[in-house]
């Protein structure tokens, strides 16, 4: 990775805006076929069917696609594009996508809906998946505070289960001691903080070389 | 979460592996559409085109479905079914699903690919999957050692990025104290380790108190 990782989206406002509708919506719908996938009941005749289906769908998609990964782009208002991001990608189904608000002080807050997709022990959210809604979060606190990088090392404590449900998040920069951010967050439920975790958040040397001749990145991840 | 929500799997082993076949096969192929939905850059009318078609299909998928998560379900044989497990489950498209050997002595190790779905920084595995992969990894030892728990402490040192493509995952049990087992591990490429991983497991409290009457669970997520 280096900072020419950082593509410009092509397309005007408008154009960009009315492919993250499109393209958006085939997302949303293809996580609502996710849940069903998981959970339905029909016979297996019914599910070979709609496997046959969905197949005959994929191939319509696949006829013209990127062969890698979304990465990430940058439209021309400067707007960050991470649309394949496995946390917030608008266009990664797997993603719940959180919708995160970012503060300049360094601070983000998001709520949101982790259902059975998001399972590990029954009922509750798997504890990897706390961990990655986390590591997201303090990612994205440090880079609102103007000190963004990429994780260097994640501490998570679990303070007690978390429900499979309504949800929200919290993190915030604890201190910037030159390119390392040392940040602190929490998942929580309607009853309050269920994990905590804090992080040292790190600005990789090709972004600390790139800082003299380009803008300084608004995030990594 | 208590005891009771290990359910018993209903059906004989052999329409249990047929209905693992008809579902999994389902999941496989959502987990196609998946990336092709991500990936896409057929024209917006086909696109909507398609998304109605999702649409259909997920309608006849959600005729009958269960209307919670799937939990953990346990066979005739004691074959524990965790089939909805964000990273191990079989019918949880958004699960690679890691297939996991599990050894006697407290080991576990894996062998996997994580493509364009599990991306943070371009062209990287997200910070957070690596967590996510390795709390159910470090879950695993514990439990394949005879000592299951959930997570309470997880702490990740990224050691360098992990790059999207063939991985692999390792992890052992450090030490047991009582109901708290100490495990570690890591998740390599092919050039060698890349993110390293401590977790402490801890038998919940209904557990322990289930261990007297019935058999010790062999694991929780």
């Amino acid at each position: 990775m280096d900072a020419d990782s950082y593509a410009r989206a092509a397309g005007s406002p408008e154009e960009l805006a009315e492919q993250d509708r499109v393209l958006g919506r085939l997302a949303q719908v293809t996580r609502e076929l996710m849940l069903a996938t998981m959970t339905t009941e029909v016979d297996h005749a019914e599910v070979a069917d709609v496997t046959a289906g969905l197949e005959a769908l994929t191939t319509r998609l696949m006829k013209q696609a990127t062969s890698g990964a979304l990465g990430i782009q940058v439209a021309e208002d400067g707007a960050v594009r991470a649309h394949g991001n496995s946390v917030v990608g608008h266009r990664n189904p797997m993603a719940p996508p959180l919708q995160i608000d970012r503060y300049p002080d360094g601070k983000a807050l998001s709520s949101f809906h982790l259902g059975p997709l998001y399972e590990g022990p029954p009922g509750l959210v798997h504890g990897g998946v706390c961990a990655m809604v986390l590591d997201q979060m303090l990612g994205e606190a440090a880079a609102a505070g103007g000190s963004p990088g990429m994780t260097g090392t994640l501490t998570v404590r679990y303070r007690r289960p978390t429900p499979l449900g309504d949800l929200s998040a919290e993190a915030w920069i604890d201190h910037v001691e030159g390119y390392k951010t040392t940040v602190q967050g929490h998942l929580a439920d309607a009853e309050g903080v269920t994990v905590e975790a804090e992080a040292v958040m790190i600005l990789p040397r090709w972004a600390r070389e790139a800082l003299d001749v380009r803008p300084r990145p608004t995030r990594f991840e």
